[in-house]
């Protein structure tokens, strides 16, 4: 039995999903140029950890499902969409500094939209239920990781903010839907903007998980 | 033919295989945990990090062989079993300095047993032995140097320590055992534990690699 | 239908085809055994950044199309190359600063060859163009990557150099050919060599990627 229900397989809520897949694509994309920017790299960096942030998770999610090659490579219009951003940040950067809140709020749904596909993914494939969170939750932090092992930081969502948190808690509830065979576009969606709530409001209620006591 | 002979594949010996494997999972991702602990990192992190060093060599050797999902994801309690040891470090990690003789000894029996499980499941998958020595010694330092790069260090194992080319021995010596047919209960048990015995004479007379002239 | 035509496929023209490809494994292999003696890593690190360097790009490429176990395990010629090159590096450091203008050409001339076989291996593994391209490109610089990051460094490939740039055009130069039906062994030479010579004007010429305006 596929892990999702009913019309979520219809033509529409395909493209639907493409196009909302992409626009992840592209505010991931985002957060990776501006942080190559702000390390001077050069274009070609730009473009490169750019496309990694957005689409690193997902490549570790298609090698770890067996989904070769990964989508990344497959369908051109991730890597196009991936290199576009990263080329207008590149242009534009000094500008996008006025649209830090609309960049926020695009990467929190971000999240809860790859978390999402990539539990579904793996349960597809036929990962087990605790694996299949933990490859739904790399799908969405993965790229960020990658992103800031390239320019030579300890990557952010390690060190503070509730980030991964919100897409492991988001994953689980992935996986119990498609357990319970309510897996169908209205609840995945809810699932998806309840992640994105979620990271809203720890954003702005400053919410950080604990440190270790010295 | 497989790698491995007679009553390796006996129900008993695989109960008593898992749980020795679980151990070292628990005592690499330990030593993970407290790598990410003494940066600060935040709860979250110290899971993440402990979960890498301790099922990230195990990840890339079944990526390596084709075995997909690797067994971090297909079988639950590897990640648990990882988590929770990280967890238990978060919590007591400042009584752990008093055990630090012990996790040294766990570490080097871990070391021992990921490399001849590593090797095995190489050999078995039709690797060559020359690919599957590599496969079984990155398996066992592949956690490590994951942890390391998460925390912003240059590898511990490319820069001191007899530890890497332990494992590389004992990886030559079980595809040896396993060419001479003769790769049965006992001399896997031997193999292993040699390692663990050449690993704590290294550590106790510190020894250490040569670095090249200036 | 191949993605190369004629008699690329000949013996004469697969034995020249793996002593070029093991004369590229040596010298991206000399480039990260060179790092890793300046960082001042032991024995083992120069012959692990130096494996890594030469063969991470391959692996990653024959992970990404499917092809387990890659190359770099399945023939124990390419390690045996990389792992000599890197020893060779450790043991006469000092006098290999008299070749670095030889090495710097086999490079350019290794960033061609990898570039236009790891392109043709994903076209010929089913990798639609854009994707093959990418391919291509992190086959030749993917190794170099890996040595950066091992070696505590930001990757040089994103900060300076016209190095991928030259990668990905000889990338899409070669599904050019394949798709025009014209990827013979003179015309795939051909695309190599202008590789190189790009990269070595490049390099006399001190062309630089721009950097984006504060």
């Amino acid at each position: 039995m596929p892990a999702v229900q009913g019309d979520l397989r219809s033509d529409a809520a395909l493209t639907g999903l493409l196009i909302a897949d992409l626009i992840g694509v592209a505010v991931f994309a985002a957060s990776g140029a501006s942080a190559a920017v702000g390390k001077r790299l050069d274009l070609f960096g730009v473009a490169f950890v750019g496309f990694v942030a957005a689409l690193g998770g997902g490549i570790l999610r298609d090698l770890v499902v067996g989904a070769v090659p990964p989508l990344a490579f497959a369908d051109w219009r991730y890597a196009v969409t991936a290199v576009l951003a990263s080329l207008a940040v590149f242009r534009w950067h000094p500008q996008l500094n006025r649209l830090r809140r609309t960049v926020l709020v695009l990467d929190a749904a971000g999240l809860g939209l790859f978390t999402v596909t990539g539990t579904l993914k793996a349960l597809d494939a036929g990962v087990p239920p605790v694996g299949a969170c933990l490859v739904g939750m790399l799908t969405s932090i993965g790229g960020g990781l990658a992103r800031d092992l390239l320019t030579g930081e300890i990557p952010a969502v390690l060190q503070r903010d509730i980030y991964a948190v919100v897409a492991l808690g988001g994953a689980v509830a992935v996986s119990v839907l498609s357990w319970l065979n309510v897996a169908d576009l209205i609840t995945l969606c809810a699932a998806a903007l309840t992640m994105t709530a979620v990271r809203l409001v720890a954003l702005y209620r400053r919410w950080s998980a604990p440190i270790a006591v010295p």
